[in-house]
């Protein structure tokens, strides 16, 4: 477990080149001053899944992120912060991931397009 | 100061509608397996910063995270990460800020451009 | 049919709530200097189907393109472009919709994330 | 003059490692049905004038559109849009620029960052 990982509860569920999956218990560290998760937290869980995911398929080389784009769409306000990406993209240069953050009830709460450099 | 603000220890500089500046020190709790600064870091600076600095002359509405976009250009090994950053636009509906991303020695890592709903 | 719709040759086959979908022959006026389509042929498309599919919705209000994210994977030289999109969120404010961009053998070659405001 | 670029009608001013300008004149072939110029615009002339304005620097390597994010802030009705960019990251591998889009007044319509791929 990387440290940040760590840091915000991270817990992950699959990172294979087919998929990227996690969750996040909703603590009181991970929200913002009017008590819903902060929305800093869905990049985060998308980079590290996605980078995790790529390790092997990319070694000896590196998944490092190279720019994301998050919409929030619903807050979460407990439960878990669940994520599940799969790369739309595996290029040589570049993977493109597409992330769906749910809550526990399965409702959508926020895009995250992820996008990885291999270098 | 916010749960996931002092989570990650960011420091408030300035948080006005002119301008929203910050800092947080290059800790082993931010970084990433390879031991840069994890890329969640900035799109979780500039959505606190921006929302901070929009709360007082939007009340009593509030300011919440609409989407965000983030380039990650040059990676951050140590020292602070800076955040600073302007409204281009303060709409009724949205503002959309942009921020600069700076080590210690002023180069730029990271660009994040971060859209605020007001409601 | 509107004035740049048609000045781009899109052909539309699908606009409702549930899903958006069209196509624009690879002619040489939507080519970049290198003979590949002009880059900006994809957002273009992407905003002309989901207002466009969003008008009846969302009346007596107006759908009005808010931001656009678009990845591009792989050039398009011939053919057409097909465009085919879903809502991922329709909101009261805001309906955010994803459309795969794709050539005649069906290969992805950019991604469109498209936001659109309800006024 | 790329065909594109001929179609829809823009014009250069400056296209330089420094700075990347040009503007388009406002006939009724660039806009939507409700008689605004159609969003699919700003994007197009980004990455025309950022293609462009790196020919020379990154030759024999080419300029190819990677990633663009625009976000929509105000409508332009007549006269000219103008585009005005600069790079704010110039890699081996990417460059990343940030472009205002004016209406004849100077008021800001919308920005785009244009990310391109050097191959």
């Amino acid at each position: 477990m990387a440290p940040y990982e760590a840091l915000i509860g991270l817990e992950v569920d699959a990172a294979s080149p087919e998929e990227a999956r996690g969750r996040l218990p909703v603590v009181n560290a991970v929200k913002q001053p009017a008590g819903l998760v902060h929305g800093g937290i869905y990049p985060s869980m998308a980079e590290s899944l996605a980078t995790r995911a790529m390790t092997e398929a990319v070694a000896p080389a590196t998944a490092v992120g190279h720019s994301s784009q998050t919409s929030f769409l619903r807050p979460v306000l407990g439960g878990h912060v669940h994520a599940a990406g799969r790369p739309r993209h595996r290029g040589r240069s570049t993977w493109v991931w597409e992330f769906d953050i749910t809550d526990d009830e399965g409702r959508l709460c926020a895009l995250v397009r992820m996008t990885v450099s291999v270098r």
